[in-house]
């Protein structure tokens, strides 16, 4: 017999049908025993009576979270959760679980959770709960819909390697690999190769992949791997161009997102999802350190924000723009890459951006130097070795169209989708200094 | 103005617009120059007059693969390539490429191809040419046909770790990373990783990312580096329901492929992609030997295939059943991986398969063992080091749904695409022993 999922259930009462899923609640009451079976779509309950003997001793013996299959008749019951149970004919353990869970999944008093770390010991029975789930579930979606949006505009996809020759930008944090006894690097951006597919011609492109920093950071925001979304495209005036590339395919992302998840958003996470509406507000760097002294906020630093100026400048723009996004443009030359390109009135300052939502930057973009003397005087100004990005500054020797794009971190974009309060929350498996396991 | 791109001009003849891309064949003649410009979309000829000198003067002094911007009068003129030219009004170099290229794009005489190693030297000059572009044109549009099945039959999309705390599988031929002074690996496989998301419940997954192999194969049809497509799904009675979802996911990217871009396809590498019909033919294991023997193809190994017995397999498979694809089933157990499900009638068999694509092997996938016990010993068997491999082990304490999936190698699904003789050429960067750069 066809197995059902449980969301699909309510269209066949008075049928007789097969589920599957994890036994989530147990409550043995000597004549009948009640189990809560859930699985991905949802939760069941199944009620077990001492009419069928064989189905009352499979389900006395069953352990919680084991995995099983259950026959029988669908009924309305108005005790039971969502008003409909399943009358059990047949039970069968298809993998049963060992009596004690490590940590607690929806045992009573379970309401307060493990500590975190030990929650990631333990993810796949921590990625059990609903909530857990869900995120995976708009994630699939959220890139379900940044995609649509490439694809629909002529975007090509690459996917660049990740073993690289020479350490890529700065050289600092970079992950060291063996490779056959040389030196190899783990990439911590796609940046030059999608410069790359620039010079090739191909235009516009996207790259979703692993983007690795050895940084030894333990905050909430920071992870050693974590996944990057990446766009790149040519025959730009500015920087304008890329920023209204990027607003349109995050409303058309989150609006995917809404229709498919909108309202289960809400009940798990108690957020509203708003889409947001292009144009972003935008403000120059000059401008936001403005706002922030005028707001009493510490500057720490004079060509970056600390994140507690990040978050007071969100809500400065929450506040008077009805908007969670914000760009922040112009930013000084010196806290930015070599390869962004300066701006023409000022070349103190960049034609490079950063996007901030609720007061978290989710992206970093610009428009790149394309012109080879240029780019080659900019990476001497900083110190660089030369030699060691040879290969990069070739891709300009021979005719490269102006382009610039930017890097998007979908944990993050996830962090605040959903309100969570850590990026560990928003990966599968969070890697940190600390963590490679599971 | 705003930029049309090539394959948009037709419906302009008469009027007055702005293209641009680079320089491909000059031909200076005098009172006369004749240039063909290509974008991503197409090629189309601009003719330059002495009545127009500024952009004479421009014409003259561009260098070949030279990016410009063109604005002038769209024409139809019966000599032109496709029958339109358009008149230059005014030119502008947006970056002038170096006057001795490396390799040769598109001069008289480059029809034959610089060697292939000498090509991947300047990688981004050899993506320069419209059938290599094509590849990666091509490649987007198969990705999409497989996202657009996963996702809307429900699979959830992971991003699993690629550093790894214990080397996967076998240990050997794994890269070892220096993660802040202890040692990580990279993953072979998202493998124990998805079976992971089984555990947790997700039902159906998918995953496309690198994979990392430390193999010193220099075939043409390995690399260091490559991507992966991944899939999993839970509640399976057998490894045949994991077939049969491939051969649905396949047909639906091969025709959507097909549908995009199957003229292009011949065109440019005269090959007539034929949309697979599900069910695909398959054959066991030991039935193929017996094929094998009786066309007299030296067999090397016992438990596997030689590539000559692939290729030969897939000739007979095509004459035989008109069809590109073979499944392969029931495998010996000694060559499959110690989780692969054992057949039940016979132990020295497995629930795995391998699929061919005209005699490349493209995927190999299974129904997994998910029985704790029966996981360990099949382990232990092997004289696996328990201990490396407890952190997967324990996915299965807790309960496990039966599940299988399959991993497949995208770059030989476009080397089979394509009819490439490398897979190499279907890499937007290959990495192999001997090479890490660009």
């Amino acid at each position: 017999m066809q197995r059902t999922l449980i969301r699909d259930i309510g269209a066949h009462i008075g049928t007789r049908l097969t589920i599957a899923g994890f036994a989530q609640v147990i409550r043995n009451q000597g004549s009948i025993t009640f189990i809560l079976v859930r699985d991905v779509s949802g939760v069941v309950q199944v009620v077990v009576t001492k009419d069928v003997p064989e189905a009352m001793d499979a389900a006395k013996a069953i352990s919680l979270e084991s995995v099983i299959e259950v026959r029988g008749l669908v009924k309305q019951e108005g005790q039971a959760p969502g008003g409909i149970e399943i009358a059990a004919a047949e039970i069968n353990v298809l993998s049963a679980a060992e009596p004690e869970l490590p940590i607690p999944i929806f045992e009573k008093g379970s309401q307060e959770e493990a500590e975190q770390s030990i929650r990631m010991d333990w993810r796949w029975l921590d990625l059990r709960k609903p909530s857990h789930l869900l995120i995976f579930k708009v994630w699939t979606a959220m890139e379900a819909g940044f995609r649509e949006y490439w694809v629909k505009h002529g975007y090509i996809e690459i996917h660049s390697p990740k073993l690289i020759g020479a350490p890529s930008e700065s050289g600092a944090e970079v992950f060291e690999v063996n490779y056959f006894g040389r030196k190899a690097y783990l990439a911590q951006s796609p940046q030059f190769y999608k410069q790359m597919a620039m010079a090739a011609g191909f235009e516009k492109v996207f790259e979703v992949g692993p983007v690795f920093r050895a940084e030894p950071s333990m905050t909430s925001r920071h992870a050693t791997e974590f996944t990057g979304y990446d766009m790149e495209i040519s025959y730009i005036k500015s920087h304008e161009e890329v920023m209204a590339e990027e607003e349109k395919a995050i409303a058309h992302a989150l609006h995917h997102v809404h229709t498919q998840y909108g309202d289960e958003i809400k009940k798990e996470f108690g957020r509203e999802l708003v889409v947001p509406v292009a144009p972003f507000p935008r403000v120059t760097f000059a401008e936001a350190k403005k706002i922030l002294r005028e707001m009493s906020v510490p500057s720490e630093k004079e060509n970056d924000f600390s994140p507690e100026e990040e978050r007071k400048l969100g809500e400065y723009i929450n506040e008077k723009h009805r908007h969670e996004f914000v760009f922040v443009t112009a930013y000084p030359h010196a806290s930015r890459a070599f390869y962004h390109m300066r701006d023409e009135q000022d070349p103190h300052l960049t034609k490079g951006f950063d996007l901030f939502w609720n007061g978290l930057e989710v992206t970093t973009g610009a428009q790149r130097e394309h012109r080879y003397d240029v780019l080659i005087a900019q990476a001497k100004e900083r110190k660089m070795n030369i030699e060691r990005i040879e290969f990069y500054l070739n891709f300009f020797k021979y005719g490269c169209p102006p382009h610039g794009g930017f890097g998007m971190g979908p944990n993050r974009m996830m962090m605040k989708l959903l309100g969570l309060e850590s990026i560990r929350e928003a990966m599968f498996l969070y890697r940190g200094v600390k963590r490679l396991e599971p």
